[in-house]
């Protein structure tokens, strides 16, 4: 599906190359959303058969849709649902992965606000039954990615709960997540780091 | 969450107890849509911590959407996309789950048509992760519910594409699937046919 051309470089189609919103176009790659790098990285891993893994629809409430003659339906009143699990899952190597993916342009630490308590109800229920479940954490600003596991990621949330600080620090990442570093192709290469969760 | 009443029988929530289209009163639960079936099972699934099985947003293209001031976010134009994968995935006792869920009114084959080809390819790279891939089929008219792996499946989608027929017979299902007696509380316990099959 891909050509390289002479100069090395993989062509990118046209849709992949647009430039996000509030990007910074001196950095190449900067600015494109964690989603769309996730999404890549998730496209080579499927071309190469390493893993399996799709991002789920965002969960929609469809109110009204037209069928107008000889045309596809058109869906012409529908909200936004809060989502009740994680956005990534799949199988790699006979484990079952559920992971959420949020970006952050704080860059002292990640609050903890981006996370809905029924993800962290769903990721804990996927530890319980053998599944792999983790937080991939994008600071946009610092162009810096951790890789957290679920276990060591309630800590902090549980410490919100009990009245402590709503947020993971910089630092707080540092100790307990692996950090990832963002390259060609694959963009996020996050498979080498699961063996080591703990 | 569940109250039993002295009558030994469930509360059941007004929103499940509505009867869907199509359907016939005078039978219990006949007519109920496959989707409401599995739904709820996967919620009786979740709340005895059986497993964690969810279906899947409908995919969605989002061309418009309509910010008004103090309310919620509407998405005033939007059109259904193929879905690439299946309806349903979850993990189990370990194994990741992947499978679909089709219904047919046709009484003695179910059409292949209904499946499409990239949700066969999206099966097998499943199979190959060391995932779980089946599909239920419900004959709706027979209030006849079906289980089949993949791997057994994938013959009659061969067959189809090398010039035979279109659709599985019942007979075929008989030999090759798991029947599913549809209950009670859980609707379509389907789990206990997962280790049968091959």
């Amino acid at each position: 599906m891909t050509i390289r051309y002479p100069n090395g470089k993989k062509f990118i189609p046209v849709q992949q190359t647009k430039l996000p919103k509030k990007s910074n176009p001196t950095f190449s790659n900067r600015g494109k959303s964690l989603e769309d790098e996730l999404n890549e990285t998730n496209e080579y891993y499927l071309s190469r058969q390493l893993a399996v893994i799709h991002k789920k629809p965002v969960p929609i409430q469809i109110v009204n849709v037209k069928y107008p003659a000889r045309s596809a339906a058109v869906i012409t009143e529908a909200y936004f649902k809060t989502p009740s699990t994680t956005d990534y899952n799949g199988v790699y190597n006979g484990i079952h992965l559920d992971f959420e993916a949020k970006e952050t342009k704080n860059s002292t630490s990640f609050p903890l606000q981006n996370i809905h308590e029924h993800q962290m109800t769903h990721m804990k229920n996927v530890c319980v039954h053998g599944g792999l479940s983790f937080f991939i954490i994008k600071f946009t600003i610092l162009d810096r990615y951790f890789l957290i596991s679920y276990d060591s990621f309630e800590k902090y949330w549980v410490r919100m709960i009990e009245g402590g600080r709503k947020s993971v620090t910089i630092a707080e990442f540092e100790k307990d997540a692996i950090e990832l570093k963002p390259g060609f192709n694959p963009r996020l290469d996050f498979l080498p780091a699961l063996p080591k969760l703990h």
